[in-house]
């Protein structure tokens, strides 16, 4: 006869939530858990349980992980097993701008901001990884996806992004930075292999990834869809085992983009740590059979049982899953987040504000008096349409989006607001492109109306989250603006002069109109706040300060990937190759000599700046040193308002092929009207290095080198000539 | 123009997990959160959102309120808004005894390791409140929710369930014990409306209430459906405002029943603090609408408004929801909790073990030797019938659930085993009895051609949880066994006199064939570990040593609520009178000298026991005293095993109606063969008191007492006067 003792169970369970130990003994806390883990366990760990989660141990009390889509916000619950939205009412949140929104405001503190704030949404919605930051460079701008990330330039990307991450971590929450790496296009984006040269691949598309891992300290990061040199990026050998966990030191979880792995063994071997978003059959009755028929879920155990892999490998895997849970769901000091709270609302506002870019402003067509009693025809469907939903997975269910039309109406309470759509595109849908309903011809015939008599026409139009716009899935079709709008633009324009625009897009648009129009202004996808951060902006209560984080062609072949022909982009279903190497966007302007419509880093304000008193500390530096530039910035008109001033740097003379310039700081300054201010900035002589195909390493050259300063790429104040040694 | 402070979102959320804080410094947090609060956002937190959560403030970050069914285990996830379960595949648990096989331990301590166990579950679960432990008394055997509850006895269900809830909530999980009060049958339980005496109140139907609240220190607890007096018990100004929040001085918070709420004005005043439940039409577009409509929600909004009720009232309820809040899912110190670990299914087995009690034992047909090569017939439904399915609220989602069936397989290797139905009820289902599809005579004839060439013949068969058994929502519609059990088991023992056999119920029933069977076991539902735990006593691997926490009449009518016509029960479906008043259970049968089939305390064991040396250390006491009453056990019989002491105490004179004894104190002790044991207990004079309906107030009568010493109520080895003065 026996007794179980009653103690055994009035212990406590043995694990607790862990708040403030060292590394060391959260690393031993993880060993010890190891070593109680049967391998099942460790297996299950590596793979979904459904859309957006993954297990943990429940006999031992390590928790579940769950995930949820960003970068723009908390996305609404999905169902268990299949993409159906949950019907849940307690998953409405804010909805933050589109990353090239949060790019152009080119302020690192704004990022900080942002990442804080929509890390508490994610933790006050018990998410442990929050898929996003993406970071993928802008190459084309037909690529759906342009809009979740931040831009054409590694620098740019590299300043914004560490902050967003930091700011989402202290609330408890992995970053999950996407989509590593080269993912630059939708088309294909499944099975793509991507052929680039090792420099363009460390110069331009990994920079930005190497910062949210070395500086940004992220704690995940996601797999691309696509292939690099013949391996998916999901288990690949160089990017994920030499570059990432070697060359950088990743100590946390890479995770599959949903449905990225393809192979056990390379899943096993080549990197992957969490494999999600697999198909499976999706009925009830075989749902834990269709999991664990994942690449990492019963193929890889039999693998380890069989002796064809080592149980070392899974053993790394479980460290890193339970190195994030220390960091996230077992951390008992995270704060408990919060959601839909004015500091977020102002937050995404003021990304909003600080990130739209006045490109024209002929006449000072803005800002438009909100004082006066002006009749306004607000045409264009974008005034309403509500831009959180569509776009695939970041789309969201906001618990309200302040359309631009609204926004106007709200600010404007003198002016006469009229509004006609003018075109109309069709249902948001994700993987089809749905038919607008409406006949076109009446829409614009309303709309010329309504112009006709206005005092001032301002048109909202641009591209959409359906598919074929900026939307994940599948790429743009045309440079050109969809559903009509070039020609109603032009006949607007031609029933009234006083017209100006706001283009809500995340790519670069041809704007054969230009000419016609008063006013270009770009106004992203701002979210929530979105008619109130442009009714900010149109009105002047907010004095524009936003710079291009991209370059605006003016047709698309005068974009780098689309010189070269269809192996460039968009390959011909199986290859791809980046025949402009490193000379990506104003890198292959300003080399090439091809002027773009806008520049990257333009941008307009209602003020006029004047940068003055640009040098250097000194003229020659040694390797180790860094170069401080500083200048003064002098608000010469009569509106408060920010500049960014920008320092490029090329070699004219070098033994590798050089873009004419890079960007290598910026700094944004505000400067009361008549006043002037002073600044300067640091960049690390390092900072110049190339990387050497040849000694896979970075080097820098020694020589002359030129500082480009100005206000953007195109606009250089000074060029300052400096020495290395 | 303006510029937003980045420094103004740069601060952490204003709450962070809060552990160590004293309960004052906890108080002061709350009435600043509440300050900060709008009326729709404390209005909000007083009604649900979803079948089992209620909102919190997100803007503030103040978190949800995720709730469980219990007590047996943690309920697998529900849909948002309607009652079908999730199909996810994360919730599958431990499946603990019921209720009543835990009272029939009469171990304090396995029910602290019950607590903690099942509060472990539910924290790794994300619970923050557990829809149990249950303590209405066992009134009739015709409740279908009895094997919910703890017995018949105030003091047993007092003793059990204060460790429980302590065990429970050391997780951060509030424990809510219910249904407060007087949901003593099922039939009518929405509307019936109960007459009961002050003295019946207090002193059988509440003591175990106020044990949880004011020893336990539950942080929570749920209203019944009926009424009491005339008021719905979710909103029963006696009950709650009075007794509960005033007299036991209740700080947790008050939760209806799902769907408890019935009058917003009185669910405002009298006591509800969280409605649950409420019917909503279920329709994806207008859900909002719909919790919109609750009794709390909108009505309750609008009355404050309307200064029809005091904002006071809803400060209140906010108070109590974030003081539970700050002890559950705000508690930073919160464990992480386990599921399915052996620690747990070791309790479950324990509980079993120690819960099942022995009633008949004619020429020691129990334990069956597993060493023998006997024919074992295995008969009837409940062999195989998983039990953890069906029965309401309670049903659970098992990771396994062992039957009894299989348990003797694994144990008695050596014999063979042949099973055969018997019998059979029909498909669980709650809120309907399904036919069975079998033909029960051929289902009768296998089983009695099996029996007859048995060595042994093992009849598992009892009750089941389909409706009208051991089921919410109804009552037991006969006392006897239903599915002709009582002619199977005659004929049975026509064929096989070896018979024997396990009752799998949590209610008494009448036992016509009792003299024509050698052994009887009351088998309760046991859980995940059922089978093992039968096996291990069945085996005599664990001698059994629980006693029976309610009486087991031999005819309905000598049940103290059936003797009293129609109007006692089940009443008019409009009221009901509690007309036996105090004399309920043995207090009946003791009072009124009617022999019950097996009384309250009844078990035997696999050996003998003699209680002796049974003393009081004084013969005369003060109200502040407490008497120790000494005793020792010794085990004369060849089995180690354990006893349980019980002590009762009866007034013989009394100016008020008095039962004949009450239990007031017991004691289980293990003891070896051949060994002996001593023990004491202490019982405070205090105890000795009745509920003075005259000052509402307790009152100890001076005068002559009798303690009653023994192993059962109706086994009483030793009486012993005293006096108090």
């Amino acid at each position: 006869m026996k007794f179980v003792l009653y103690s055994l169970v009035m212990v406590f369970s043995c694990l607790s939530a862990l708040g403030q130990s060292t590394e060391t003994a959260r690393e031993s806390q993880i060993d010890s858990l190891i070593a109680l883990m049967t391998l099942e366990e460790k297996v299950a760990m590596c793979h979904a349980q459904s859309k957006f989660s993954s297990p943990g141990v429940p006999r031992l009390g390590i928790p579940e992980i769950w995930m949820s889509d960003g970068p723009h916000g908390v996305r609404a619950e999905i169902n268990w097993d299949n993409w159906g939205y949950a019907g849940w009412t307690n998953d409405s949140i804010t909805a933050f701008p589109a990353l090239t929104a949060l790019a152009s405001t080119f302020n690192p503190e704004l990022s900080a901001a942002y990442g804080v704030a929509v890390g508490e949404e994610a933790r006050y919605r018990k998410k442990d990884i929050l898929l996003g930051p993406g970071v993928n460079i802008y190459r084309t701008p037909l690529n759906g996806r342009n809009f979740e990330y931040m831009g054409e330039d590694p620098y740019l990307a590299s300043q914004m992004v560490v902050p967003y991450i930091q700011g989402v971590q202290q609330n408890g929450v992995a970053a999950c930075v996407k989509h590593y790496a080269l993912n630059n296009q939708e088309l294909w984006r499944g099975h793509i292999n991507v052929h680039v040269s090792d420099r363009a691949l460390h110069e331009i598309y990994l920079p930005a990834f190497k910062a949210a891992v070395v500086e940004g300290e992220a704690w995940s990061i996601m797999g691309a869809y696509n292939q690099f040199r013949g391996q998916h990026c999901c288990h690949n050998e160089l990017l994920l085992n030499d570059i990432l966990k070697t060359d950088w030191g990743f100590d946390g979880v890479v995770v599959t983009d949903w449905g990225g792995a393809h192979d056990t063994k390379q899943a096993a071997e080549y990197g992957l740590d969490i494999e999600m978003g697999t198909w499976t059959n999706g009925l009830t009755a075989s749902k834990a059979l269709a999991y664990d028929n994942y690449f990492l879920a019963s193929p890889f155990l039999n693998q380890i049982k069989a002796g064809d892999l080592s149980e070392d490998l899974v053993d790394d895997k479980v460290r890193r899953i339970l190195r994030l849970m220390y960091r996230t769901n077992m951390d008992a000091t995270k704060p408990l987040g919060r959601v839909n709270n004015a500091e977020h609302h102002a937050v995404a506002r003021q990304v909003g504000t600080e990130g739209i870019v006045l490109l024209k402003n002929e006449g000072d067509f803005f800002p438009i008096d909100p004082n006066q009693k002006l009749k306004i025809a607000v045409i264009g469907e974008n005034a309403t349409r509500q831009m959180t939903l569509g776009g695939g997975s970041s789309e969201l269910k906001a618990q309200f989006e302040i359309s631009p039309l609204q926004g106007l109406r709200e600010r404007y309470r003198e002016a006469e607001i009229v509004h006609s759509m003018g075109y109309a595109s069709g249902a948001p849908a994700y993987g089809r492109a749905l038919p607008s309903p409406y006949d076109a011809d009446s829409l614009k015939a309303a709309a010329l109306a309504v112009a006709k008599d206005a005092d001032v026409v301002l048109f909202f139009g641009g591209l959409n989250k359906n598919h074929y716009q900026d939307c994940e899935g599948g790429d743009r079709l045309q440079y050109g603006l969809p559903f009509g709008q070039d020609e109603l633009l032009h006949e607007l324009a031609a029933v009234n002069a006083n017209l100006g625009l706001v283009l809500i897009s995340g790519n670069a648009v041809a704007m054969p109109w230009l000419p016609k129009v008063k006013g270009v202004m770009q106004g992203w996808y701002l979210g929530s706040m979105a008619g109130y951060a442009l009714a900010d902006v149109i009105s002047g209560d907010v004095n524009p300060s936003g710079k291009m984080p991209f370059s605006i062609p003016k047709q698309l072949k005068d974009n780098a990937a689309h010189s070269f022909g269809e192996m460039s982009y968009p390959g011909d279903s199986i290859d791809q190759y980046y025949k402009e190497d490193i000379l990506v966007g104003y890198r292959w302007h300003d080399t090439k000599k091809v002027t773009p419509q806008y520049a990257f880093g333009y941008g307009l304000s209602y003020t006029d700046f004047a940068v003055s008193a640009i040098k250097t500390d000194r003229t020659k530096y040694r390797l180790t040193d860094e170069i401080t530039v500083s200048y003064a910035v002098t608000n010469t008109g009569k509106t408060t308002g920010a500049e960014v001033v920008q320092v490029y740097v090329g070699k004219p003379k070098s033994k590798v092929n050089r873009a004419k310039k890079e960007l290598k700081g910026f700094d944004k300054i505000t400067v009361e009207a008549g006043q002037s201010a002073t600044g300067s900035l640091t960049i690390p002589v390092s900072d110049l290095a190339y990387y050497d195909e040849k000694s896979s390493d970075w080097k820098v050259e020694s020589g002359s080198y030129v500082l480009y300063i100005g206000n953007a790429s195109d606009q250089i104040q000074r060029e300052i000539k400096v020495q290395i040694k």
